[in-house]
């Protein structure tokens, strides 16, 4: 099979203006970005927010997935190619991808195989600037922070409480933890800092919750950014700069529309972490998508604990957005890894590992019931999969009432998808969805974490250290205990302990930190060693990338 | 009068693609970025540098300058448009605004008053993404390089002598030297390093400088980043990342068009410092528009002791690229200071400091004849000018025999550059050019310093450091004596002295570091001390920076 790139580059794209048409955008409600990218304008959006939804929105998440993920992004993708390959009019919305891990370990984040977005490569490299002004702004603060330490601190900022950090689209451990200043007083005050990886940054959560560039500019001006040496917070509208960190944004504001493999829009638009920040693409690409579109199909970060639960209980709270069904991907290698198989014999036929990793995929379903949605199970498929594998994944769905396809998107394109679209179409006939949150935001915050560690993690209950419950403490008085939760624990187990597999029960949830985002409004509650700047590995995929002298590019993958 | 802003936002601009049209580039040359930027395609630029040049190139310098500047950009702006209103056809090529500057004390980089290009707040901000994707090109560069250190060394580089910092797109002193891979042994290795302004990174340098995608990853790959234990050197291609670097740059390579406030192309193009760096836009945006264009104008960084002394020796030596006339702008205000009047008192009227800081005008007309070249005095008027003062400069001029003309663009846009357009006409038909570099590249090192500093600078000799002297025999050993020299040196003083001003005489050129830029293919030479990291002032310009509900940007200047 040829590479993702090597598809990619031997598809015809639709020129840009054809795929918007297709959308029933004017031609003054989207501006070109190359031939084959284009953004909605302001204007459009302001006009088109305010008419009613007309789409059916379709959630993709998945159980706890390998290190090399389960393949739900290329199951939205496909997805979305297989309900076109039925006829049916449907749009993907999706998150951006970072450079870091297209240069790391990951590779490309535009799907793979034949099922992709694309330009592939534009969307892999650059795009359209978003996450770039996203780390402008954010790095714009970080100067003027610092730069308010050096000239006379009139808010008595303490230096040692500032938690505003840097950020850089990149895996660069070595700027994990850093002194800056150094070299006298005309370089600034010496003092501890770090850099995120910009995805990580507060300021692409809120570039995903804003509504409107006035919300944006206000969430902006809410940032806490410091403590003064009295304890009190200090906030980014303190330093005057939120305007121009909003002005910065302006265009990233705006959603991205490309198109999939085979034709289809596709909204490509911000890409915050689904541990930090709440790992959804931008709510305005999804409101724009559900004007134009009878069937909008999007994805959240990681598994369903995280991505998922916290479009139920962030994303929805700040818009009342509800899927219509919810799809799981689970993978037979995934099961494997589950029922306890290690890394290297995942792809070797297993069925009493299957059957003993299966806990994992019913905890998923429970949970995605818990919220009172259908879910309808994609196995996405690999060529090593054993037929009498995939049969008992459906006989024990079948047990629980719960739909189930098989995707082969990224081997087959839309038509891999037609059997998942299918399923998905009669869900959506045949399933009422009910929805209902997992907590009120204004139950106490220990009350809300209770709910998500007992009844989406499996957990007997949650363990705070004293500094979180001071901060919980703190965070009450400081009227912020209304936010919702923001959970921050690996992504590589239901629990809070990454080697901890399947369904893990008899375990606590260990919070360390409450880190307030208050621009995106949420709590931050960390759980474990959580990375907000990943490495390279030894051969990072960097040294794969190549451009010829006519500017075709290879190794993105 | 109204701001640059209001200015900018009061015009309406042509779509871009009749601006390409009318430059004679077909539809397939170019592709749009919004409805008022476009970048000229790889196979277009292939297909036109093959082609003769037809247009005739006038090079904009100036005088050493005052704080604020004198106007070049307004001026190159300026004059393409009075070149419009006398019925010529004329292209403006310019180097593109950094965000650093922009938010500290400069506000924008596009012109001002009725000399400008637009969409100004794009061109100001992030405009298509180029000096992004040099960061980014950078830094990937530099984490592969601690990510090489922390994964055992095989080059055996000594982190103690990594040449390669980091670069961010800010004024940010805080990052000037930092200490990374603090936490510990999973955070990299422990080391001193530090941040550059992205426009001051060697990449930036490449990007203009490059003929083709294949010569751009080859200087890419020539970069010195380090030294081993043994103290040989290290060069970007030993990390294997440079073709990941070239794709990064893919589009950032590619020369972007926009218009002046009257309707004309406007290629924006890259933008290197013009001390540690040659200080010119791309040489491919220039080159395009000698293809494309009766009459091109074109500036370089600071004064014409920096950036146009490095157009003559060091871009002329790769493209064998000659102005035909030298604009050189110097203003009443530049004058006094240079006659010894202060910082405040320069705007008021003052025939006799005026007369004493005519050396330092006369020093850069002589320079500019050194080279064989025509020269034109543009007196670029300021509202508190007095008559009796500008007809000083002219009568000094015409002892010279140098044409002199006034400008008031940023008043009165084109019709304000009518009689510089006239000199310059005059100029290019009366006045031929004689072009001759000041040194052969294959003189020694210091043979080659001294010319600069004797000749141009107007220095008694040159001071080599004793690292600088070794740095010298270990440039020769290693092969790299033939290369061009870059002097980074203060833009404030004909000499290495910001605090000289007029035409210093007297003092040696004190050269401390030789730092070779092999991809660049110059050898920095370091003259006191050279700001490769800004900082903001106590009242950064963002604060007046801010957007509306609708998306309108204000205070940008």
């Amino acid at each position: 099979m040829p590479t993702d790139i090597e598809i990619a580059q031997s598809v015809s794209l639709r020129p840009i203006g054809e795929i918007a048409a297709h959308l029933g955008l004017e031609d003054d409600e989207w501006e070109p970005y190359g031939r084959t990218k284009a953004k909605v304008t302001l204007e459009a959006l302001q006009r088109r927010l305010t008419q009613p939804r007309i789409g059916r929105l379709i959630y993709v998440t998945a159980i706890t997935a390998t290190a090399a993920g389960e393949g739900k992004t290329c199951t939205a993708i496909g997805l979305t190619q297989g309900l076109g390959k039925v006829g049916r009019q449907a749009t993907v919305c999706l998150r951006e991808p970072s450079l870091g891990p297209t240069f790391g370990i990951k590779g490309g984040a535009a799907g793979g195989g034949y099922a992709q977005v694309v330009p592939m490569e534009e969307i892999n490299l650059h795009f359209t600037g978003d996450i770039h002004a996203v780390g402008t702004a954010h790095n714009l603060l970080a100067a003027v922070i610092d730069n308010h330490l050096s000239k006379g601190n009139a808010l008595r900022i303490d230096p040692n409480r500032v938690v505003w950090r840097r950020v850089m689209d990149m895996n660069d451990r070595e700027l994990r933890q850093v002194v800056v200043g150094l070299g006298g007083p005309a370089n600034g005050v010496v003092r501890e800092t770090g850099f995120d990886i910009t995805v990580a940054s507060e300021v692409m959560a809120i570039l995903c919750l804003a509504d409107s560039i006035t919300d944006l500019k206000e969430r902006l001006g809410r940032m806490l950014v410091a403590y003064t040496y009295e304890g009190e917070p200090v906030y980014a509208r303190d330093l005057g700069v939120h305007g121009a960190m909003a002005a910065l944004l302006r265009d990233a504001f705006r959603p991205n529309l490309v198109q999939t493999l085979e034709g289809q829009p596709a909204f490509v638009h911000g890409g915050p972490f689904a541990n930090i920040a709440h790992g959804n693409n931008s709510i305005l690409a999804t409101e724009l998508a559900l004007r134009l579109s009878e069937l909008v199909v999007t994805e959240g970060g990681f598994g369903a604990d995280l991505g998922a639960e916290k479009f139920f209980d962030i994303v929805h709270g700040y818009t009342g957005l509800t899927p219509d069904v919810v799809v799981l991907v689970a993978s037979v290698r995934a099961l494997h890894m589950h029922g306890g198989v290690s890394k290297r014999e995942v792809e070797q036929a297993n069925p009493e590992a299957l059957l003993a990793g299966m806990p994992n995929l019913i905890r998923h379903i429970e949970n995605v019931q818990r919220f009172g949605l259908p879910v309808v199970v994609a196995i996405n498929r690999f060529p090593t999969d054993a037929p009498e594998e995939l049969e008992l994944i459906r006989t024990r769905c079948a047990e629980m009432g719960v739909p189930v396809a098989l995707s082969d998107v990224v081997a087959r394109g839309g038509e891999g998808g037609v059997e998942l679209a299918a399923a998905v179409l009669d869900a959506l006939d045949q399933r009422p969805a009910d929805f209902r949150p997992l907590y009120h935001w204004n139950l106490p915050i220990t009350e809300k974490l209770d709910r998500l560690a007992t009844q989406i993690y499996g957990a007997d209950g949650v363990e705070l250290s004293p500094a979180a419950q001071k901060q919980v403490r703190e965070a009450e008085r400081n009227g912020w205990g209304q936010l919702p939760l923001c959970v921050a624990k690996t992504q590589h187990s239901l629990s809070d302990d990454p080697d901890l597999k399947g369904a893990p029960t008899g375990w606590k949830l260990r919070v360390r930190e409450i880190r307030p985002s208050l621009g995106a409004g949420f709590l931050v509650c960390l759980a474990g060693d959580v990375m907000t700047m990943p490495g390279l590995p030894t051969h990072p995929a960097a040294e794969r990338v190549d451009i010829d002298a006519s500017g075709r590019i290879t190794g993105l993958f």
